[in-house]
């Protein structure tokens, strides 16, 4: 327990103001003065507190409500009220014949109404571990070293290197950038990929310190970037601290006859016949035993859990939430837990994985829809797995009535299923699953047409990192080598990325063309808030529009392997011969006459003039 | 033109008190006193009578409220008030100088109040011109003679050949019969389908006569077999009488750019995105140059199809309707038609064919559905195309996260979706589909599995004549040879599925299994209508109950080709080791262990004894 409560005194002493007896674990780290709810509730961890009975120091607009303890003798949890008086400060807690000082900070100006990511927006999903190492950090007293050799070991990219990096994503016309966790995984192996933390407030130090993250966020910032926060509500690491002396048996979610596995049957959710032992299976089972699942119907642990989350939007200026394996937390507690964070940043984003084929199973979790059994979410965005298995199906099978091009289309007419389909996330794929390139047979033209569609539906688009050099993958699930490492992150790469050095000409070509691409996005507002009106598919070419009063562009995708002489009577309500119009991928532009020529396997995005 | 009026006349002679002037058309070719709505629009089609001002000899209870016409000189439509007063007996209508005798007939008693068929029914699809032929009509001056060698022509089936063998029906435990339409197509070729009427008033002569049809559906009531009617709604045959003097040109949907198919593309009707001419393209175009697509904004039209459907309705004691390529109707037609349907009779049922996978479109359709942009219908049940596609993916694909049986699973938890799922009619095929069997790979155990399902889930179900005895097809689609002869329906036929004379000793079993297994579902009252509760499918068996507070079934299905050992561990909220069950299609009762065996790929259905 000694090197735990070390690692969490230099994680406190890291922080600007603050000061605690050294065998005191507090979390959440510090706090703000000015947040909506008042509540605060600290977690002490520390031999035998449990019994302590604090007291508060007098300090103007703070209350010491009460304390309890649960199970261990050795957690107790403080309730406070930070009232909207109260000043920026340090409160001192007595707690047991010792003094915890404990720092409440000013808030960032216009912190509660920050914008977060949108339609606006591109996102850049990062794997930290594989993107770049840009500082020597080595095992950093963790447990598990560096292995460049073994695609599941730890290759030891670091968020230097991410920052050195951000003018390539920034350069790509991305406007967020979204990293798997980078909290503190010490675990004996896979510990790379950050979905088992270890120390929830804690950035892995192989990855660099919380300073090193601060100091990241606010670097993408000046080159118009905003972060996004992975948080895992669901599972913790099976090392984490927590683990060798829980608050409570019912801490974790544990089953008296033994260790049961979710069984992934997400939709006994939403089943009206489902068994309630079937539905707990999947909401209680744990992912692997190396992933303790935790339960969040435990009070403190749901105050925990929102207050970490708000801890890391607030410290470091966030701009969203990815939360990972979103329908497997507790249901309820994800009302609140939405809830709460939506109050505090009303304007905020978040975007809940659900890996489901099925809109009506996604469109459950976000705020706003109407559900047949009354469940309540202020989840604001889901990632679109439907649209992004309607994309690879749409391209790699042949077209009929209900498959290739038209699940394309009859996917995207099923966004009434959502109450707001702009604002879910679409993917050309994740950390998940094998990569684009792969999946659409290594064929170019395959997948520019997959990243135009992103680029200019109704959604915010996410790309993977190295998509833009068509990186590939083997089209099973094969975690490790689906984030393979970016070329030219590590010293004496061959070829790079970032510099273009060593990379074949068609990696070139889709690097430049996925730059020209999403920076035109960028200014193109009518493809941020733009209406959309489709046409179904017909002869392997499929076109819709985004159109406001006054623009209107034009997307046409051919997946014919030769070119389509594309007659525009057809589109008679939105464009018509003799309008000018220009090929916002190749610049020319041209008076259209009563047809356009789209080229093999491409995508073309006309922007017409009035 | 003479020809038409000479078939007309012979239509209304068959009816007990109707005379009318050979040189009228009238249609509907007579009405009833009582119905709740009390307005009645004859459509008189007779050389320039389009404006003759017609008066009704006085008759208690009724009154001409007026009359006029459309385009053509030859069509009068009048408009009647046969109020709650009037008694049956016979209309005088003056039109131009000649009388035209009208009956007004009793309605059966009870016959608002019918009841339609339900989940307490099990329905039986036949395809009447290859079920059997049972009488020597022959050509009975139509287009078309009988060509059995040809896939593609007629075969020779009738109305007798139905009738004798209902007993078949009824015998292997089904309640309803729904033949393909029988009303008159007489066109050059492919005649024999049904969906192409050349008059809807008039059954098709080579099937029989109008009292033909008459005498089947009350042979049919004795032996406990409701008949449901196909109603096409769409569209009619080139060779319509109303094509060669249309009562206006808007009568079909014509386009002024030329003739227009449909693109099948029926998301437009939900789709928010979908533009104003592709929606138009679906609705209005036609299915092919042989089936002028009817224009149901037209209201004559509108009121001639609603009275044609209450006309086949009270005229034979039907016990519903299927509605033939349901949306591609004018929906706001639909919406007004199945009200104007379940107005006059509440308790009837109304199943539309919307051929979609997609639940949400389904459901669009189905009465009580809210909808996203406020439609309205009063249809009470629709085919469930998802679920049979679903049933075929479940046990021809492998099993995965999304695949194999996990889709009859997800299928089944997306009943949320449907206002009254159990109200479904879930199929294993139809005469559009291939054959069960074939699709099934002719693998007996999973075609049982199929059935099973089918028969004992929460939907009524509907069996494909044929599939009782394995009957095999291309597995592409191949409508003639999907429609095959049954056997033993010919003389000189050398395998019979009614006397079971030449069939092989599968075909033998699989008749008896069916037989047992409807002829169970009869009588389980549970299955009808009781709850369900399903449990996610495991290493390829997929469990769920149906059960109320007195009964409980148990239906297992495994889909493996070994047999599997069954803990019934995970069932324990609805049975217990200890209990006694019978097997239902076995036979035996036994006490439950701690485990059920299942044998390779079987289906196994235990009622559970309290």
């Amino acid at each position: 327990m000694r090197a735990l409560f070390t690692l969490a005194t230099a994680l406190l002493m890291s922080l600007p103001t603050l000061a605690a007896e050294p065998t005191h674990r507090v979390e959440p780290p510090n706090w703000w003065v000015g947040m909506r709810d008042t509540s605060l509730q600290l977690m002490l961890h520390g031999p035998g507190i449990a019994d302590a009975q604090p007291t508060l120091a007098p300090y103007p607009g703070v209350t010491l409500k009460g304390s309890h303890r649960a199970a261990s003798a050795n957690y107790l949890f403080v309730d406070l009220v930070v009232g909207p008086g109260a000043q920026p400060g340090e409160l001192q807690l007595q707690v047991g014949g010792t003094t915890l000082r404990y720092p409440l900070l000013a808030r960032t100006p216009g912190s509660a109404e920050r914008q977060g990511f949108g339609p606006k927006d591109a996102l850049y999903l990062l794997v930290p571990d594989r993107f770049a190492k840009g500082a020597d950090l080595g095992q950093a007293g963790m447990k598990e070293g560096t292995h460049r050799a073994d695609p599941n070991g730890r290759h030891g990219g670091d968020l230097a290197g991410m920052r050195q990096h951000l003018g390539h994503i920034a350069g790509l016309g991305f406007t967020q950038v979204w990293p798997t966790p980078l909290v503190e995984n010490n675990s004996e192996q896979y510990s790379y990929h950050g979905y088992a933390a270890t120390d929830f407030y804690r950035i892995d130090p192989r990855f660099g310190t919380n300073d090193d993250f601060g100091a990241f966020v606010a670097e993408a910032r000046t080159k118009g970037l905003g972060v996004i926060q992975d948080i895992v509500l669901n599972h913790i690491g099976a090392g984490h601290w927590w683990m060798a002396d829980l608050p409570a048996p019912d801490w974790v979610n544990q089953s008296p006859r033994g260790y049961t596995e979710t069984h992934h049957a997400r939709m006994t959710l939403q089943d009206p016949y489902a068994s309630p032992s079937d539905r707990q299976r999947f909401t209680d089972g744990w992912f692997v035993p190396g992933m303790p699942d935790l339960n969040q119907r435990r009070p403190e642990l749901a105050t925990y859990l929102t207050q970490m989350t708000l801890w890391w939007i607030e410290r470091y200026g966030l701009s969203g939430i990815r939360t990972d394996t979103y329908s497997y937390s507790d249901r309820d507690f994800l009302t609140r837990w939405s809830a709460r964070v939506m109050q505090e940043y009303p304007r905020l984003n978040i975007v809940g994985e659900e890996w489901s084929p099925h809109p009506a199973v996604v469109a459950y979790w976000q705020r706003g829809k109407k559900n047949h059994d009354g469940y309540v979410s202020h989840t604001p965005s889901m990632m679109d797995f439907p649209m992004n298995s309607a994309l690879l199906a749409a391209l790699t099978e042949n077209d009929g009535a209900f498959t290739g091009l038209n699940r394309l289309y009859e996917g995207l007419a099923h966004d009434f299923v959502y109450p707001a389909p702009a604002n879910l996330v679409l993917f050309d794929g994740n950390h998940d699953t094998p990569r684009l390139f792969s999946l659409l047979k290594k064929d170019v033209g395959l997948t520019k047409l997959a990243l135009a569609y992103i680029a200019t539906t109704r959604r915010i688009p996410q790309v993977f990192y190295g998509t833009e050099l068509l990186m590939e993958s083997p089209v099973e699930r094969d975690d490790g080598r689906v984030r393979a490492d970016m070329p030219g992150g590590w010293p004496g790469d061959k070829a790079s990325a970032f510099t273009g050095a060593g990379l074949s000409l068609e990696q070139r070509d889709m690097l430049d063309w996925t730059r020209r691409l999403f920076n035109w996005r960028k200014g193109a507002g009518v493809i941020h808030d733009g209406a959309l009106m489709q046409y179904a598919p017909l002869e392997g070419v499929y076109v819709f529009f985004r159109f406001d009063s006054a623009r209107t562009v034009m997307v046409v995708l051919n997946k014919n392997d030769k070119p389509a002489e594309l007659a525009l009577a057809r589109f008679a309500e939105r464009v018509l011969p003799g309008q000018r119009a220009r090929d916002v991928l190749g610049g020319q532009t041209q008076k259209l006459g009563s047809s356009v020529n789209v080229p093999a396997r491409s995508p073309l995005i006309l922007e017409i003039e009035r």
